[in-house]
């Protein structure tokens, strides 16, 4: 048991399978059931009741707990229109309809309507043009077919990336606006019987979301600082993360009429989706107006911040999952949320029985995730500095369905969490959730190398993090390590950001029987006591060397692939290859040539790997020589020890953050900024490569480099401290 | 100019220029708008009325023509039911509507109805299963999903490979029925605008075709011999070309209400259309009913067969296209056969202005090849005696449409007909017909290595052909090297085998002004020129045995491949990856443990390629030379060199022919059992381990080596005769 010593792991052994096997699938379904029964957004009624409910139950557990409140601005739609003018008329419902056999579809008066969050107002009108997923490639193949979006409202399906991509790329483009609809392709029949008969998305159901843009997660009006009461404000006018352009989202049966009243050429093959028509790119001749107003109002949030002391109050674990909700949200966020209890209720059991903590626990259920991770990220940025001293990891998870673990992260903590994965069992096939993963992992290996790698693996596989959920704040702002915990992949269909994700469908149709809300409470608890009471915390930096190896690797393979691609291409112009290939009934515009990639200089990147390779490979031989000798300690070192260890993580992040996003300072792990939900690893290089700035490119790779030594000095340093340890004077 | 001297070949250049001059769309569009102006399948009076018009048109050109007739067996439907019985009615249209834009979409009495020729007479009900394709992969997916067509009426969509192997392995499989339907993700408005708004299959739009087996072509009752008064004929009972279940085509407007009743898993995501409805696989609860009775008369068929004689009246030049079609066949097959008719009217004009060829050209009008390439296979079985001792090469078309020239066929043509296609003028580009179809392959190639290949290659790629049109029998029966040419890639849709394949869906929608239809023409008759008035018979051995070593590269990597995915498959059946992965929603057998081939001995086929390469290679370099040198020609030495040239593709043939087909005689190219249309180059080879017959398929190497090793040690013949030529006795 990573960072245990050979007195203390069977106690914490004792003590988990303890909270292990109390865990009770009924009561995830109780709290899910009260969670969940009405609509609960930011500012709604429903909203505060939850909190004050979720801090009732946490001070009943014997927690020590309190509400944080912030004030932040979240648009709530006023007026929405979308309506086809031409070549007929037709009026888009924009309403997602009660259905009989679903109890609480019918609460129309406390639901939000469908709309996007942070979408500017505007009224405009103009020719529609379909641009797929409305991302920056779909936009160079419109290009290629000779469409312009300049004054045309665009319709982009939901997928293919975040929401907010697709309206930040249309207006860049000089589209006026953006209608985001879910095909039934991606999300609907086509995956599955649709809802209620099925799991899937029905004709009219429709995903609100938040289309903030992504220069800065957290309140618009106070980027890098808390929302609290006395915080410097912008004015919304200076808000740089509300669109450009207004947005609404809407079902495909509201979708269809305006898609099939398209001409132009045919989309490409790969754009087209499930409705029974043929999908054309227009411009027009269907004409649109679209228009969106909104209430913008500041909206009360309430985090719920739970502690339960350790004899080592200094440090904290953390985990958290939001409550808020687009309506209902059973499964969003409700299924992390209502495991999420169930653990605290189990911990306060085990209090009473006997256990404390090492160090302190602190759970925390945030409010406004939904909008842009509000809750999260105002908590982390009033309470930054303390973090930095205190945290040893945070541990995150909202949806929650059924099937395999997926663990993303920082590779930190990737032994630590496979250790916990082997001693839970998965309810489906008996056998344990790290066993179930990693034949998973195996049988989706794209081909035989990675499926070879992934056998010599011993480890699962934690995936780097962009910004989908509330870890954000504490690994790109704060440089805490991290984890996101779910299961999934045995999907019956998503109800996503939907009416109908409720009690009623998620009972029905997801996790019916709260089994993997059982496996989720399991892993996330257990890996909770773990990091908590730890002797020595149980990180271990060889894998996340491994793994920013395999990044920096990715780079110099972007820049052989643009070479080789632009060389390419520029031969084939000169070939006359795309003259060869026009078919003049629908004709295609070449692509421009393209300047080659320069080589680069990754050597500095490359020298500070090796010494990161070296460090950590050093430290992981020490742990287990610490461990191999049943894990002597002594107390004052051991402090100093762990002191060091929880700093090391910090060290990933530069002040200054990356080059255009000075919020997110981590330097390896960081979302994309045309991706969003996705990770762009070491997104200071990357991202300008993708712009094809080689050359700033070049520019960034030594402070990256100064950031990986440093990191590997500090790990050093621990090295040396557990040598001392391992090898006491004797 | 390959085969010629520097005396002949600008005289052959100048004859060919006035004949690619002479081509004349408007005449291209007279024979279309004739030849499809009423429905002319075979046993029609319109078919007898089309051959005795082109019978007068090759007399009036100054042909020596004739109609050679032959009776075969020819179902045409009496009684056609498709219902659904449970869980609701249906009763399915079988039905194509005609529409008043389309003037001969009427002709309602006079056209055959929708069917699938060669369906046994029965009347079965049962449970509706979908299978995809219905290929055997797809029942090895239904077999994981544990679902058996046993008893069932299968639905299957055209696809895929051949239709006629959708009954055939259904019948294996203990299926009672089959139905077969166009989907619209293949075949309707996913790919564009349905007719007649578009040129794309519309919602009753059905796909008619035989759906004979692949033991032999032609003639059910008479395999491998002409179908004369005096052939002795099987009895019904006994052709075993006839399917062993009933089958039916239908719309997708008829399929829908079918598809949408079938319960059970979903449909993989792979089998999924383009209907807007889950695709589930059944069995049931969907009950159909399926009913075929067919009228099993012989029908007469007219071939037109017409000389242009040459100076050498014993040598051939064959060139065909057939003029039977399902309905009115405007592109299938009229497209091919009006430029076909335009050729042999310049011929004409160019014998008038006293061009006479070297070689006879043979011109063939065939009839019957839809329900089974019956006139030409039955002509090439009562001729095929004086065929191996004259046919320098048969050269073939059927649709044409736009864009590029595809070129299927025997590789000793590849360097021949490269050299044609730079002499013709891609009527859209402006670049020859060559350029355009290898710049094109570049664009198409799926990889780096793939374009690496194109742009090292001097000539077209000459796919290997199957037994999709009338070259089959000349290929496969009588070693006749062939070719097959086209254009196409271009197209906004196709109406194949429907009753909208009609002069006014292909004036609309296919080639308009019908440039591809003159360059066709051109490229094709300038061929049969070039090949009949050749001093040396243009053939170049070297691609060829490029290709047959690429084949044999193929049946190594085969063999490689399944050695690598059984062992892998072991592997995780025994590491449990296919019980971790299982969800007990959709619960999967675990594919059985399959024994691991053993290695091969290829050796004797390697040997033989060395042999066949060496060969090869000398033959090409004394060409050259002897092109280098300005073609000396001794004339006796000259045609005793052609005669052995002749007779080289005459040793690809195995008289024993293939182990489980022994009408396919061809020991390099044949078509596959379960493919039909795709070629399976090395066929006794590799279907055997197709099958996982290991010891069966090595058992076949020696005698393909053999063949092999004939062909070789012939065009070492030729090359000693060729150097004889080209060096003098001085």
């Amino acid at each position: 048991m990573l960072g245990y010593g050979s007195q203390t792991s069977q106690s914490e052994r004792d003590w988990e399978k303890k909270f292990r096997d109390g865990i009770v699938p009924a009561n995830i379904r109780e709290n899910m059931q009260r969670l969940s029964a009405r609509p609960h957004h930011v500012g709604s009624p429903y909203d505060k009741d939850n909190a004050e409910w979720i801090l009732g139950k946490f001070k009943e557990w014997g927690f020590d707990a309190h509400i944080e409140t912030f004030d932040v601005l979240f648009p709530t739609p006023k007026q929405r229109v979308v309506e086809l003018l031409e070549p007929t008329k037709f009026t888009a419902k924009l309403q997602e309809p009660p259905l009989s056999v679903d109890p609480t579809s019918n609460q129309t008066a406390e639901q939000l309507p469908t709309y996007n969050a942070y979408s500017i107002d505007g009224d405009v009108t103009g020719p529609l043009v379909y641009v797929n997923f409305g991302n920056r490639e779909d936009y160079e193949q419109l290009d290629r077919m000779g469409v312009s979006v300049k004054g045309a409202i665009v319709i982009a399906r939901y997928g293919g990336g975040w929401r907010g991509v697709k309206p930040k790329v249309a207006a860049e483009h000089g589209a006026i606006g953006c209608i985001i609809y879910s095909d039934p392709r991606n999300d609907g029949y086509y995956e599955g019987d649709d809802y209620p008969g099925g799991g899937w998305r029905p004709r009219f159901g429709v995903q609100r979301g938040s289309v903030m843009d992504t220069d800065y997660p957290g309140d618009p009006l106070t980027p890098g600082v808390g929302a609290t009461p006395d915080a410097k404000r912008l004015a919304i006018k200076d808000a740089k993360t509300i669109t450009k352009i207004p947005v609404l989202p809407i079902s495909y049966g509201d979708a269809q009429p305006l898609l099939a009243a398209l001409k132009g050429e045919v989309a490409p093959d790969a754009w087209r989706g499930g409705l029974p028509i043929t999908y054309h790119v227009g411009p027009g001749p269907a004409k649109v107006h679209l228009k969106v107003e909104s209430n913008w109002d500041l909206k009360p949030l309430y985090d719920v911040i739970a502690m339960l002391h350790g004899t080592d109050d200094q440090h904290w674990v953390l985990r958290g999952n939001h409550h808020d909700a687009w309506v209902n949200g059973a499964e969003d966020p409700i299924s992390g949320q209502a495991a999420l209890l169930e653990e605290a209720r189990m911990f306060g059991e085990l209090h009473r029985e006997g256990w404390t903590p090492k160090r302190t626990i602190v759970y925390c259920a945030w409010d406004g995730e939904e909008p842009g991770l509000l809750g999260s990220v105002e908590w982390v940025e009033t309470h930054v500095d303390e973090l930095k001293q205190r945290a040893v990891a945070y541990i995150n998870s909202d949806s929650n369905s059924r099937g395999f673990l997926f663990t993303g992260g920082t590779q930190d903590l990737e032994s630590f969490v496979s250790g916990v994965a082997r001693d839970v069992q998965d309810p489906e096939t008996k056998m344990s959730v790290f066993e179930r993963s990693h034949l998973h992992s195996i049988a989706n290996a794209r081909n035989a190398e990675e499926r070879k790698d992934v056998r010599k693996r011993h480890d699962l596989d934690v995936r780097a993090l962009g910004d989908g959920s509330d870890y954000t704040a504490f690994q790109d702002f704060a440089g805490i390590s991290t984890l996101n915990l779910g299961f999934g992949g045995e999907e019956d269909g998503t109800q996503y950001h939907s009416v109908y994700d409720d009690f009623y469908w998620y009972t029905h149709f997801v996790d019916t029987d709260f089994i993997y809300g059982r496996a989720l409470a399991q892993t996330i608890g257990s890996a909770v006591m773990r990091l908590a009471d730890a002797d020595l915390i149980p990180l271990d930096y060889a894998p996340q060397a491994e793994t920013i190896e395999k990044y920096e690797g990715e780079l110099e393979k972007l820049l052989k692939d643009k070479q080789e691609e632009f060389t390419e291409r520029n031969l084939e112009l000169q070939e006359g290859v795309f003259r060869a290939i026009n078919d003049p009934r629908r004709p295609a515009v070449p692509p421009p040539v393209e300047a080659v990639p320069p080589y680069m200089n990754f050597a500095p990147m490359k020298n500070a790997l090796e010494a990161l390779k070296k460090s950590s490979d050093r430290y992981s031989k020490d742990l287990s020589k610490w461990q191999a000798e049943g894990g002597p300690s002594e107390s004052q070192k051991m402090e100093s020890l762990n002191e060091d260890l929880l700093k090391v993580s910090r060290l990933f992040l530069n002040e200054k953050g990356l080059p255009e996003r000075p919020w997110f300072k981590n330097q390896i792990y960081a979302p994309g900024a045309y991706t969003g939900y996705g990770a762009k690893p070491i997104a200071a290089v990357r991202e300008y490569m993708d712009e094809k700035k080689w050359k700033e490119a070049e520019g960034q790779v030594p402070q990256v480099a100064q950031v990986i030594e440093n990191v590997a000095a500090s790990i050093d340093k621990c090295a040396d401290d557990l040598e001392a340890l391992a090898a006491p004077q004797q």
